[in-house]
């Protein structure tokens, strides 16, 4: 399976390489000099999303491939807003979006992998996830005491490095079973400046009609800033893979933002070659007379 | 993790090796000259489903392990009446059966792994499964035809030997971020013999209250016994590890075969040492607080 096409990364500036060794401060959270203007960038994402109808079209037809999105940000990073964009003309019904949130007990009560497993996309649909089992390694990485949440056995023996050690491991293994079983998988992580996440929350406690957006857990973990850089550094080195390669982009700026995710998931999609099902000899032989009957009709 | 408890496999003399070195022409159908005769096998048995009673319940109540029993083997060799040998007498609350039969159109839309993964047992719980993901690398490998039934993309240009090897992989993966997590696995492949098969196909058809067991499949799978036994000798040894193991059972002797899966079952449960929580301080002034309360009502 390691030739087949989704095996092949997308390029992009902003993809996270395999070999472990991209940094956080070394790239930047506004758009690359030659990116579009602001106007430009909404433009093409007109465009841009007419082709992704007609590949998401064809991606349904071929029920060959799923395609797996999977977005991770710090809060107010644009997350909901880039799915909304992005996906909004999709039709609906070869698309689902789910949102993963603080565990349920059934869910604590297995494995991480699990909760996200069973709303897995079909062969011909595009699932997203916001959010998703990184999770597990990120606000877990930051909150080490929240492990011992999910009861399992012999966690509290072992240092917690360990645990998400083993944890990067399930999830390359997870991730790589999914694209050879032909999952697509795209994985965005949305880089947004502690300064930029400073104007978005007081936008959010300024505008009555946002307000609700808002939570007193957001400025506790914003004061835990460094850490969760520190951890999503870690796990986007651990787990960008060619067939399932991370993209970083850069995200204080919303129309560049959107137009780059949107960008690699068309491309990702063109790469796929994907066509309507051929019709053969039997079933040609079976319209044509099915026409027959239907003519014979009026 | 390598310290769990549950890393380290139950010995028997039916454990298949890590090594790969398992042979199926080298093993019997027929129970081990010292095993104990008919009339003590149902004896002992009674004796040991008292005991995993017990052990089931403190399992329950510890709420950290989840125990999933895998059980494969040709037609006829008894997979539904041990499961309901051993099984009978356990709390129904703490424990499920899944029988995976042929899968269905939305299950072939996933991968592999995806449908029995949903009915994965919670923390606390037994869980069993009346066959499994195993039929992808049994049933399929004599049967590599039908690999197609899956539109998996890609996989007509792969040999059919390197898609198994991936699967062996998956499964390897998978079963290792399970015990990992908390899940006791242990499989048992219930060896009959050709022999015997007949025998039991025969009296199906001579007894009128058993002619539903049979199909015609039944005999025309019967047919590939050779390819079957190929194919379990090579996933047995490709997935067979301390942290789920294969138990190969001999079935051509029923209470022997049922005696002997209970047995494994029993230890590897006794092995966890599980204990009802502890009550803390805390906790303890809570009830003497709510005792007179309870009291005073009087």
């Amino acid at each position: 399976m390691k030739h087949a096409k989704h095996f092949t990364p997308i390029k992009s500036p902003h993809l996270v390489p395999f070999e472990g060794e991209f940094r956080l401060k070394e790239v930047s959270h506004d758009p690359p000099p030659d990116a579009p203007k602001r106007h430009h960038c909404e433009r093409e994402m007109r465009d841009r999303i007419e082709e992704m109808q007609k590949l998401q079209s064809r991606l349904y037809a071929d029920d060959a491939y799923a395609l797996l999105l999977i977005f991770q940000a710090m809060d107010a990073a644009g997350k909901d807003g880039t799915i909304r964009a992005v996906m909004t003309g999709i039709n609906p019904a070869g698309c689902q979006v789910f949102s993963f949130k603080k565990p349920s007990a059934e869910e604590l009560d297995h494995d991480f992998l699990w909760r996200t497993t069973k709303c897995l996309p079909e062969r011909g649909r595009i699932g997203i996830f916001n959010r998703s089992y990184y999770e597990d390694v990120l606000v877990q990485r930051v909150h080490p005491e929240w492990l011992n949440n999910q009861r399992v056995p012999g966690i509290a023996d072992l240092a917690p490095d360990a645990v998400f050690e083993d944890r990067y491991d399930s999830i390359r293994d997870h991730e790589r079973h999914l694209a050879r079983n032909g999952t697509v998988i795209l994985k965005f992580f949305l880089n947004v400046s502690k300064e930029e996440q400073r104007q978005r929350f007081l936008d959010r406690i300024n505008e009555p009609k946002s307000n609700w957006k808002f939570s007193a857990a957001d400025i506790q973990e914003r004061g835990h800033w460094s850490d969760y850089m520190a951890a999503y550094e870690t796990a986007l080195n651990a787990t960008s893979r060619p067939w399932a390669p991370w993209y970083a982009i850069p995200a204080d700026n919303k129309p560049y933002m959107r137009l780059a995710v949107c960008d690699i998931i068309a491309a990702r999609l063109e790469s796929l070659d994907l066509s309507y099902p051929k019709v053969g000899n039997e079933q040609r032989a079976m319209l044509l007379d099915a026409k027959k009957h239907l003519e014979a009709e009026a």
